[in-house]
């Protein structure tokens, strides 16, 4: 790993080159180099930690003055309880998993003695932009080394005091290891992301790890795929069988846990049948929590009959933009499903109603994570089918849209992408493939109409 | 299907929605309508080839006075022999393969009561721009059915009567199906390009089928992700120990079985060891198919030496840019590899010249198939692993890339990206996944330290 000043081409360049030799360097050389930077990080705490408080203590000013969201202040926070541990772990996490690098997936006989083979590989050199999450940087640096992949990271001014001391850190800890210096890049020269923007030669992957703005200006500035999220718009649905306890379990967990995290809920649809029995109960818990109530007409007439006075007060009306906002804060905009009568004709779904929340969803949801509460398995197999999103889920959390949470260990970030990476993307979201024929000098002009045919059996991997 | 004429962004928009009812339709509806696209092609083949006919007749004489190429002539005609029935079979082939759709690639129990699932399931929307061989219409249109996406396709005016007329019976075929009207559109009005590539709020991916321009214009003038290949730039290395008639075979047929085709050889590398022992045999049969060799100083000594006099003296000198430069013609470039002796310090391989191939490869080639003549199985396995290409092959001819010949039924196209879908792209390239998660009522804040802990079970598919 390299602290580099040098400029983004020569270090595209030289990361270029270094992704063929990391490309074929065996697993253990790859997991030593994982099991280094973990004992370094764990012996750097303290001095880490340090360079954290003076990043923090600049954002807090920030915070104070506007010029910094709070949502950001707490992401870049690296002493909040357990946040170091779960750095750490995360490396040895990946260290454990299975190597994502030479995995078959297809193996075809083409004919006698002519073999195909479908082989995961690296992808080459990837290109993260952050702005705080100062840990990410230990989590990224992991899953490309595992992973076979250059990186080359560019971080956030917020974090640079964090980042430098992580990275000094990654840095002497690889220069003992086979992975070449070069696989992975610090680039600390500011205002170089445009020019990195533009080295599709070199680069083969974006990926932006912050805020939608972010997010959207990588997208218009480069022609290199891009990998994210810019919304995280995550909406929970009552259907008219919702269990009230697991309603409100879910509804609560998913809008209170981490209303800063891009899968916290932020719409809460929820079919009239239930506006009187399952929602008060959980509008009363989300108030208890803090939580500002954006209500329809329908939903805010319902609410205010049934909720104590001093609640009822609380409510407040949504905005016309409010479906289609993603607060990242204690609010969240409730909207009812009319209860439509069973129409005729509609040939995959009995319940008219479910399809119009699946599409409130699909207009307006970003295609992160949407659950469904229902006690119906069919409603939710269809909900889970229908709708457009990376992650559907039935009476769970939105929460649990999370790379440690699904077992990869960690992840370099959370797609809403509909292709190659979808959701938490860990290992095998940073690998391709590539096809392998092993022949003994066969020739396609002997295939064919009127020569000889392909055998096409499948053979076991 | 529906030929149509309203505006790109309502084109766009009614696919959009046309995808969500064709991404819960079952596979037998979808089969059912590849039935009835098949059925439809057969009988009316003889009304096809006459517009196809038209559109030959125009090319052809847009080819004698220099403004269309010769390949591009060659890749429009449906009357080629087996084109229109490998065509059909392509739509039987596609029918017959398995469902690519609600398929389980992992399922991991995250705790009790509490199931991950990744399921497959369509992209959305694909938008196809091709400019001749209209035999795409009809794989494409199976290809998206059967994987559950709608398509907007936009033809080239080369071959707008093969275009038409296909579409019109495809789109008759389709009017008795299950498979929504506004899935499959075809785009006639004209000088649209730039405003679909604009659409990426509806617009999943695009898929260009057509010469390197085209792709180059697609892809600096869109934000949605492409999918294709823009050169074909295939190599066939002969390794020191390469059998003379396999690499005969091998050779010839990579650069002379259709040369206009993306997977034919444009560079030959040839290690020094070799260039008077298997060369002149490969020479040789390259120039009696009427290939012009491009020839770099050691090869060309060499091969005046060894040569009968007749035809040393048809060999020509390699120009600047031979070695990038994607010929589509019977033409190729002959480069040396120097024997260089085993170095020290290599620590994965022994053969610094398989080194500098590989090298050259990785600079030079296009990412699409280059193969490797060796009897070694160590050198090829070194080969594929470390040459950066969709497609590496031992002692097969580069032309075997395609999908037909994977066993893929047919394809959309063969990708050179190096995220998603890589080389031949059929059924599965047009898939992403969702992740699927079955609870009840579990939320993410009662895991965690000092909380209950993630089980983590990988559950059988």
């Amino acid at each position: 790993m390299s602290l580099t000043s040098s400029t983004p081409s020569d270090s595209a360049r030289s990361a270029s080159l270094a992704a063929r030799s990391l490309a074929v360097l065996p697993v253990h050389s790859r997991n030593n180099a994982l099991t280094a930077i973990h004992d370094a990080l764990l012996s750097a705490k303290p001095t880490i930690l340090d360079a954290n408080a003076k990043d923090m203590s600049l954002a807090t000013t920030a915070s104070k003055d506007g010029s910094l969201s709070a949502s950001l202040v707490k992401r870049l926070d690296l002493s909040r309880p357990g946040k170091y541990e779960d750095m750490l772990q995360g490396i040895l996490d990946v260290r454990g998993l299975p190597d994502p690098v030479g995995q078959v997936s297809l193996r075809t006989l083409l004919d006698d003695g002519l073999e195909l083979e479908r082989v995961s590989c690296p992808i080459g050199v990837l290109l993260i932009i952050f702005e705080a999450r100062p840990e990410v940087i230990a989590n990224i640096a992991a899953l490309a080394i595992k992973s076979g992949n250059a990186a080359i990271l560019k971080g956030g001014k917020e974090s640079s005091h964090s980042f430098e001391a992580i990275s000094r850190v990654i840095s002497e800890a690889l220069e003992k290891t086979e992975v070449p210096n070069a696989a992975i890049q610090l680039v600390k020269t500011r205002d170089v992301i445009d020019e990195l923007l533009q080295l599709d030669r070199y680069i083969d992957l974006v990926i932006p790890r912050g805020g939608n703005e972010l997010v959207r200006f990588v997208k218009e500035h480069t022609r290199v795929p891009v990998l994210g999220h810019a919304d995280g718009l995550c909406s929970v649905y009552l259907h008219a069988d919702a269990d009230v306890e697991i309603a409100k379990r879910v509804v609560v967990d998913s809008k209170c846990d981490y209303p800063a995290a891009c899968n916290s809920a932020e719409t809460l649809l929820v079919h009239e049948e239930v506006l009187g029995t399952v929602l008060p109960t959980v509008a009363e818990a989300l108030l208890q929590r803090g939580v500002s109530l954006l209500c329809d007409a329908r939903s805010k007439e319902v609410l205010r009959e049934k909720l104590p006075s001093d609640k009822a007060v609380l409510l407040q009306d949504t905005g016309e933009t409010d479906y289609d906002t993603e607060f990242l804060d204690l609010k969240i905009a409730v909207k009812t499903v009319p209860a439509v009568g069973a129409a005729n004709g509609t040939a995959h779904t009995s319940d008219p109603s479910l399809d119009l929340a699946i599409s409130h969803i699909n207009a307006h949801s970003s295609g992160h994570t949407d659950s469904i509460v229902t006690q119906s398995k069919e409603a939710a197999e269809y909900f889970m089918s229908a709708v457009d999103a990376a992650g559907v889920y039935w009476n769970a959390s939105t929460r649990f849209a999370d790379g440690m949470r699904y077992g990869f260990g960690t992840e370099v970030g959370i797609s809403t992408n509909k292709i190659h990476s979808r959701g938490p993307v860990g290992l095998e979201g940073l690998t391709i493939y590539k096809y392998k024929i092993r022949g003994s000098g066969q020739v396609a002009g002997e295939y064919g109409a009127g020569k000889k045919a392909y055998k096409h059996e499948k053979l076991d991997l």
